[in-house]
């Protein structure tokens, strides 16, 4: 292990955490919200002397690194961030505890949005801005961030097996050659895309700073809402908006820069979109059917549903009703979509579309080849072969997810909450889509649960946002061997 | 495919089912019930016409047949098993309508032990007898008991494959060179611990009918009972009893087999025996501490914990206490072991210990692979290395295990029960355990279920029992089309 190139990566990550707060305090500053002003002051001043820290030792590192730095990296640059991250909840007094603010902000980097807040709107607002900030920068990952904007490539590796522990879904997609460019090209194309989505937000007449958030939740896939009933009290008109473009986060963005590039024909014979979009409209044609008798007219039975399914399948977790009183087959798709989740290398959690897809299709192929041992059968995504290693790689996420969620279930049922809470609890943490169902619904809240159970649920959102494998390498003797 | 030698294989297997419907029409005409004694006829009657069907066109068939043939031949037994053995139910008004009748007798044969029934002791007595002893010989396989009977060895590589569609656990464990000389040490080993646990249940003097019938469920590890409150009203020296054998029958045949062979090193030895013995004395112990508080005494505590532990973990599903009234904590164990289920090779149901153990090793094994790219790294059991295609099956057979989980959630979410149990009914079902929590707990039963949702956990019963792939082999295309 490469301690000193790690060292200084990490205090480039708490350096821009500190960049990251300027803005919070400049609103908190501007609402004359003397007690955030102390609140991000203070923690500034704690991120700078941690990151001196830092870096004044590390300054040297060498330029070697390899997978296992990569992964090692990543993971602690989430949690650098999170930790950091929570103290201005505690100071402002927003959420005194640690165990809560860590929760929180933890939920807002991973995009997950579940929250231990019982009202929101008793929090200062720019801390409010701080906490949906989070999902912003936590959607499309701090590490790609910091690749995009740090000059020089870095040492051998050092991007590529950055990027590949914090993107999501089974491959990574290079964009371009050189990965810093991809980098670039997808923080580009999301921040024109964030952009668009306020732009619509602010044509609806919504509050500036309740758009900024808004927005920053849409984008990120992350949910956190402005107002204690998320979005159920908006107009029909932002619920739409933000409806579209949950869809829209939930692509991934390599299919953005196709249609930039004008190669139309590759996006429509994406495999994984077209899955992607087929669970969409059956979804909702199927809940809609499900729930017409709830709703007065058609065009809010739609509403409702679209809304809904973006806000699961994209795992943003806002919510426009409370779904949670929907009839049983309607709950039963909502918590299946959990699952899946979003497109790969989109800002979506769950479990990928295309991961979801590559196992269904191993499956295929396994029984084929149960069948006709003899044939060497091959499983293809869009057309062409794919390589053993992702799909042992696929199956064995699918292994570890389940087992993940076992224990974590088991530790969670100690609440004596009923089992659809509990199941449902793990489920959307561990996919960062944010609401449960039953105890822990759209109209609940987290913050009930015992700290144990917090901190289980705050591992799980990690977990799930950086895709298992980087979380589980700390574990590993393996890793902490030296040469 | 080769129809004439499946016809002429089936045609035996109903020939079998008439054979095993003697003792029971032989019991209800010694007990004097007249409606039994016509249902029987009748059925039997339909039977031998059956038999005679498929004989006479296909007594001439071939001689040759693969594993495709070995795994629709499995299904299609099972199904003309269940399909026929429900007769006596509906004929004799137990059970009237063949949905139910159908669901109770492949609970039965998949020793699940689910039951549609609200009162058992209104059942004619010959009727509870043939509905457990459907469990007995469903805990061993009716194909391995067929095998185990005939003369001849079959066609080429027919025993090999029936064998194999039927055995559960990833990989078949061949005792002896000659399967047919297997299935015969099976079968006699199996016989040998019945007639022991039918003394130790007769010297506590239960009733002997009741005996025959309690120790069906549990050498099948099915779970029917004969009371409607399953074993709770009988003696504590009976729950002993059947916790001892219950955890037996779930522990891998070919383990008995070596210490008849005096081999007791190789036993001591086994990765799943002890993997499994971990589980069970793990198990225990939490649960014990969780639950002391609801007993008077520790010696009720350890013996309901034990009792509950053996009766999930081996898939029987009795019960001594409503253990869906236990804290959470106990009942995420009992919800987690229903999944594992037993060992490899035993009478249990489940995902089986030996293949939760592969996927386990596998994951581990990825994970080091992540780590260090150009090693090669092997999973070991027993000290041996697993061959890729067992783990390849393992991983296949946990995505499909998913799927269908999912999928038969859906369907059962339709009638508005709780998410948790929606769940623990598909589980159940689908691992063969027997009763589930909250509303299908172990004091209520399946009968107020709509008839889709039976017909769907009666697949699920015989896809579990039959591990999942000879049964999805009967919808691949590949497996009709003619060469």
């Amino acid at each position: 292990m490469n301690f000193k190139l790690m060292g200084k990566f990490l205090s480039q990550i708490s350096a821009l955490e500190f960049l990251f707060m300027i803005p919070a305090l400049v609103i908190a500053l501007s609402l004359g919200e003397s007690v955030a002003v102390n609140a991000f002051l203070l923690t500034m001043a704690i991120i700078a002397g941690f990151t001196l820290a830092l870096w004044i030792p590390c300054r040297k590192g060498g330029s070697s690194f390899g997978i296992r730095e990569g992964m090692v990296c990543c993971s602690a640059a989430w949690i650098i961030m999170a930790v950091l991250g929570c103290l201005p909840f505690i100071f402002s007094g927003a959420l005194p505890r640690f165990v809560d603010a860590l929760f929180e902000t933890v939920s807002g980097f991973t995009t997950t949005g579940s929250s231990v807040a019982a009202d929101v709107t008793a929090f200062p607002r720019s801390i409010l801005y701080w906490r949906s900030f989070t999902h912003w920068v936590g959607g499309m990952g701090v590490l790609v961030f910091l690749l995009a904007v740090s000059p020089g490539e870095g040492g051998k590796g050092f991007t590529m097996h950055l990027l590949r522990a914090e993107s999501p879904g089974p491959d990574v997609g290079k964009l371009v050659p050189k990965m810093k460019q991809t980098a670039r090209i997808l923080y580009l194309i999301y921040i024109g895309m964030s952009v668009l989505n306020l732009v619509f937000l602010l044509c609806g007449g919504m509050d500036p700073l309740d758009a900024v958030c808004t927005m920053f939740g849409t984008a990120g896939t992350g949910g956190f809402g402005v107002r204690n009933d998320s979005l159920a009290s908006f107009s029909p008109y932002i619920q739409n908006v933000t409806t579209v473009f949950m869809f829209l986060f939930g692509v991934n963005f390599s299919c953005y820069y196709l249609i930039l590039l004008g190669n139309f024909k590759s996006v429509f014979k994406d495999d994984e979109l077209r899955f992607y979009l087929l669970l969409i409209f059956a979804s909702i044609a199927l809940i809609a059917l499900n729930v017409r008798d709830l709703y007065a007219t058609w065009e809010e039975t739609l509403r409702h549903s679209a809304f809904q399914v973006g806000t699961i399948m994209s795992t943003s977790g806002y919510a426009t009703t409370d779904f949670d009183l929907w009839p049983g087959f309607a709950k039963g798709i909502l918590l299946l979509l959990m699952v899946f989740g979003g497109c790969a290398g989109s800002t979506a959690g769950g479990l990928k579309v295309a991961r979801a897809m590559l196992l269904l299709k191993s499956l295929r192929r396994n029984i084929r080849q149960v069948l006709n041992p003899r044939k060497v059968q091959v499983v293809r995504v869009n057309g062409k072969a794919v390589d053993e290693t992702v799909l042992d790689n696929a199956n064995a996420y699918l292994a570890a997810f389940v087992t993940i969620l076992v224990l974590s279930f088991l530790v969670l049922m100690a609440e004596g909450m009923s089992i659809g809470s509990t199941l449902s609890g793990v489920l959307t943490c561990l996919n960062n889509v944010g609401p449960g169902l039953e105890q822990l619904g759209p109209t609940c809240n987290f913050g009930g649960l015992s700290d144990l159970s917090k901190l289980t649920l705050t591992a799980d959102m990690l977990i799930g946002r950086l895709e298992i494998f980087p979380i589980l390498i700390l574990f590993s003797r393996t890793t902490w061997k030296r040469k």
